[in-house]
């Protein structure tokens, strides 16, 4: 696979431990309890994205969009005319879903796979290489059947890979557990896993990070310190053997 | 992101970390098991609202209005004046359900539309701009799907933003367990997580106090003893290293 | 808050930690397993309160009332002509239940309802000034929802308020956790927690006592080595530290 | 309490510990996993009850009634004269129940209560002074809601106290755990509990004995291991220090 | 009880822990995760049945006839002609059903019956003096209700004592639990319960063996480990200490 | 059992592991969490059953069939032309279901038995020897219950038994426990089971590999370190003793 084929995340160390970045067109589920910068490393990979030539499309389905873009505008990567230029579209998810007139609870297997469209009709007609979907968990809860679920992100996965498109999926687990998912069900479907941890630390407590799974390349599954500010947005750094 | 845009939660240690404040409009979880102060803490952000010119409005759904400020009235912070010329209003959240016709046992997606229409109304109303819900755990249990929960709590929050509504929920967890709520759903919909928790220490048991997400903002999320007094309220003091 | 705000237990080392006793007219939760002294602390805290004039009212859910005395009878503290001469009811919360025709297996929110309001008025009849129900966990069995349970306590102890009457609900958990109830509801609603807990010490069993909340008042959270005897009934020691 | 009010079970130790013997009436839940004595107990308890002039009834709803007096007949205390002559009455359980006509697979509310009434008809009729259901879990499966099992329990114990006889309810509970039934219900309606443990020493398991609670006595909670041998049945023997 | 009354496993270090072995007609669970040795224990406890003139039935519900003979074909123990002849019978438990029209996904109350009949009958016809039914788990996962779990092993076992044949049930637990059955229902019926067990040792996993009840006998309930291979089959070795 | 009877792995360690290799026409559990090398694994047994003339057929069920292809072609082990020219046939499970027009939700019980049967034609009509279904967990989703997932993979193994086709069947678990499916059923009916586990090690993941059961072969069940190179796919290396 040479590097037309790979899917640059711009966060340097990952790059690093994946070869030259994620497969593209792949799946991959970003998992991680709350704070952990979930949404901020999907918004870093859009951004970054874009300095590539990329254009993005963030579904935003648990953060107010104003809100989102207000805060992440507290980070010197975000900019916010890469917004209004439509590089990197914000779009939030219930909207779509309410405009279609699909059920608010629950959706049926059919409204299901509406949906799907939707979000791929979208990004096609975007160009988007590079889609986030803020959080997978959050609509799962509307697909009543582990079934369906299923169904729901391998037929995205699908659809997405022949449009060669990179997919993020974010998935909250609760806080302190290995885990990748509720319901132990997307992580399977993906082509890759990231997990964001936490680290209790001298009464600090440390975020992590480790890429579990990569189809298509090799990885390292090495942890490592994950830091955010202001200035530099998400950055990787080798744990530090003591800290283990 | 400038003071204007900060919520100063008068808490001295909390404000330093947070760098003046929670950021402005969003939604905060504060999440505990009994007894670790949570009512209080909320209680005590109100009142220095106040002093800083902010109304204040607290939605109360698991203690009677009464007896919460009887028992507030016993910290030096808590003046019933303010009740009274409604600098900070309380409210009983069942009365109004009630009164609104809504059914006691659980609410129907329309039903828990109407709550939170008539939440943000009165908050608009009174010029708010610091609201509490204790607890969301409590208004939960009338909702019954996951799905629901998670749909009430983006409205109510992305409302609240609109109006520049600084808003904490807080959050009934087990006591001895690091968990953000009881369905791990509030916490990823909020902007701010703070936990309460205890840490048994010589037959004693402290309370500790942890920033663990905030959005908008860089912070710490280092550890603090939370120390109680009629005299002083809530006071956070940093842990020291032996009891880690 | 004055003396005469406090409703003393007459447990020397309880009355102390809580600055002369629980705030009057609280509803506080005793929750531990089989066997740690719940039903005792409950009835030498209405026998306490007749010295000091008040009377009591015991409400049993699990105990037959003939045995409740007979087996009471056994310690010092506990006199029957107290029962005798009615400054100490005790009330077969079921018989109650059967007599007004409630549905013995499950309550539908009226019947609920209606229970809450027998319970108020012989509570008001008797002129007594602290309640006991052994136990409240007994009495949800009987409530379907999570809700109900919470919608039953909070008019109870709003209620119960009003007549100043101090009440104490007993809450069953499984030995050997740190919990305050079966469904992590009870506590939430409840002024105060008292936790009786068991330490497993070279091959006894003691039993353990904790103030974890109490709402309008200062108190330490220390625990207490928890003796039972026929002659003083419940007395509570400091914990050796080596003990811990 | 004198001596005549205490139910002497013949086990040394056991009655030692209690100050003569279980308080007569009283309704008692022995809880163990498998295979660690409770059925043993309970016999021994019944034939040690003969030699007091006693009579008793063992209702069994897991071993076949021939089985169980073959299985028994190993041990040297078992005389099957005591069941020729009525002195201890051997009934198998789900006999009764389909003599009856109940529903084997789940009772209704009035057969729950045909079955209580039929166990006290039997137990007056006999004039046992000493009762053991064998195991009260299998019985608690045709209940359908922890109500029910509270409620047979509750009337059992009640009706069983009036003829003044006393009672034994195993309670079968999984491996390596400390636990007192299946639904955690038991126990809180019993007037005492002892539980049955294991305890892995050097690749063998020895079997410990604890007295949890006991209502209307004075005791120790001190472990005590549990031996038993055809010669001498159970025996309990003091807990060496080093093997806790 | 004398030796007629023993049925030799001809396992050795199992028959004399057993003082000669199962006491017949007892009905005993062997439980254990996958791959610790279930199914040939019960193969080597036939085989060795007809050496001493007992003839057995194997009753399959996880594994095919013709596999089941195919994989116990390679221990040396085995010996084809003894299915030939009889002396073994291998039954197919579900063909059996097929043949019999119950319903593949579940039974109901009635159709246990017929089952639990027909095994009854096939075992006097054939003349066995030892049963198994690998795995009873299986079974019972068409036995809907903990309730139908319960009598259907209980008739069971009645049954074949009656016909003084010992039964052996084996029982699937997940890995690395002490547990003896799914739903912890089986060993409480069960006249035994014969545990295999897995140890992680220096990178390897070794299998152990324990007799954790066996009624009608005294027996030690010392851990040995377990080993099989294709010459000997299964063998018991006392533990070494340092192993424990 | 002689070498013809053996189905050769090709991965070195296995096969002299397991004395030749996987007893041919049995049915394998590979189970694993996310990442661990299962899909891998299989698609290695494949290829290198085609080197030693057995024909292959891959059923994927969690992996679109073009990134299945994409990904694997990154390991040098793969050759396409093995496709094309089907030696090895890559079918994507669900577009088989959607054509036979199963209900794309769950399967009724006769639907299953379609499914089935149509993976037993297939694998018969291309006459393969080596069949992988990835996953298996995946399958089971669409079967509702316990036993109708014990009913599909006991009749698939035992039709290609007859057909002397080896299979593996991939089951997906959480990470971080020692589990070997979902349910805790697939490895009771399966032949054999490999668990794929993961160590952490100084910040890094080890991937291991273990024989947890083989039916019909002596095998150790020692745990080795499994490595996963795009030069030589997976190897396995004896783990050091300072690893455990």
């Amino acid at each position: 696979m040479d590097k037309k084929q790979r899917c640059k995340t711009g966060i340097e160390e990952l790059d690093k431990e994946l070869n030259g970045g994620i497969p593209s067109g792949s799946t991959v589920v970003v998992a991680g309890s709350s704070g952990v910068g979930k949404t901020t490393l999907c918004m870093q990979f859009l951004v970054n994205g874009v300095k590539m030539g990329e254009k993005g499309v963030f579904f935003s389905a648990t953060e107010n969009v104003n809100m989102l873009k207000k805060f992440q505008g507290t980070y010197d990567f975000f900019d916010e005319k890469l917004i209004q230029s439509n590089q990197v579209s914000l779009i939030d998810l219930w909207s779509i879903s309410d405009r279609l007139g699909l059920n608010p609870e629950n959706y049926s297997y059919d409204e299901a796979n509406i949906l799907f469209e939707v979000i791929r009709d979208i990004t096609k007609e975007l160009g988007a290489k590079r889609l986030v979907i803020d959080s997978i968990t959050s609509l799962c809860f509307r697909l009543k059947t582990r079934e369906m679920i299923r169904d729901f992100i391998f037929k995205l996965g699908s659809s997405l890979t022949v449009l060669n498109c990179t997919t993020i999926l974010t998935s909250e687990v609760p806080p302190m557990v290995f885990q990748f998912s509720q319901n132990d069900i997307e992580e399977f479907i993906a082509d890759g896993i990231i997990f964001l941890g936490d680290i209790a630390r001298k009464g600090d407590l440390l975020r992590t990070f480790q890429v579990v799974k990569m189809r298509g390349t090799a990885h390292s599954r090495t942890k490592f310190v994950l830091n955010m500010s202001s200035e530099r947005g998400i950055e990787l750094v080798p744990m530090l053997k003591k800290t283990l």
